[in-house]
């Protein structure tokens, strides 16, 4: 048995990744996932509600962290720069997780139920920093945009470091940014009849 | 009892509607929207798989007439503008059915069961037209970017309509992609050290 409540924590979240992978998250059972990590179906319910939220621990954490990063940046930085900061302060988080985070992201991608879950707790964050920027004087209807529009890059980053780990996380996001400002120049003003 | 199979569809939608407003999604049985749509409840499954679908069905019209719309657009636009192109083209599908369509929006909104299944259809919307436009020769990675950005414009946009219906959606979708491009111009290159 393990001895902490961390430590059971970090078994169920482990067995139920293994669990997920080996047979799919659907033949999966709570039970089976409490016997793996060596404690019983109560222990797995103290920690989480239910077989979807073991693989979203980490969301709340990036999410108070996000805010703060946010919170705290250089004056002056335009809304993007600003996320581009934050995203830069948090990224260890992901990347001190690796071995987690990489199978987790590909069980997600794999699972529809998942996939439900992890868009609404995304949705969830883009909120969260969309009113981070307005605590920090972005215009309403721009903060909702700017922060959709960060966390489809940063998201993209994630994805990018995943496929390719040769390169950090932090590479692949300076490099998503580039990305999104060369989509936005290379748009013309243009002829704008249908 | 309606007489066509689109007249049945057309009235289980709107009783669905209708019952998750008074009552709230969580409250609401498929026999009851059956009942006030005056059909019996096989007829419900015979259209919709689940409660949630109800309030769908326009999505795969969309996704279509989308990736129709990106094929169709005319040579030599960036990808943006080949996006924004395919928006105003299907923005009237929208606008036709705003009676519908805001308070589907709401309920949607402040209906957490239903948010989730709104948010997979998102990602799968945004995987089509990804995919719709790398056809249009759209390099692989700023595909996927694209498609992401892109919708979050669509998106602000359509909300802003929701909100502010004084103004046309096909004003507040041009908006929303000149704060995109603001967005994106009033940033620097500036200094990436940490």
């Amino acid at each position: 048995m393990p001895r902490s409540g961390a430590e059971a924590r970090r078994r169920l979240q482990q067995a139920a990744l293994e669990l997920y992978r080996e047979r799919g998250f659907d033949r999966t059972t709570t039970a089976e996932i409490a016997a793996r990590a060596g404690v019983n179906e109560r222990t797995f319910f103290r920690h989480f509600p239910d077989k979807r939220e073991v693989l979203f621990d980490g969301e709340s954490h990036l999410r108070a962290s996000l805010t703060q990063a946010v919170a705290e940046a250089p004056d002056g930085l335009q809304p993007l720069d600003l996320l581009l900061f934050a995203f830069r302060k948090v990224e260890h988080i992901l990347e001190d997780n690796r071995p987690f985070a990489e199978p987790r992201l590909r069980v997600i991608a794999a699972t529809p139920a998942l996939r439900e879950r992890d868009l609404a707790k995304t949705a969830a964050i883009t909120e969260t920093v969309a009113e981070a920027l307005r605590q920090r004087g972005v215009a309403d209807r721009q903060a909702g945009l700017a922060a959709h529009v960060g966390w489809a890059a940063f998201h993209h980053a994630a994805q990018a470091w995943i496929d390719d780990p040769a390169q950090s996380l932090d590479a692949h996001l300076l490099r998503a940014f580039d990305d999104l400002r060369a989509l936005c120049l290379t748009t013309p003003a243009g002829d704008r009849s249908r």
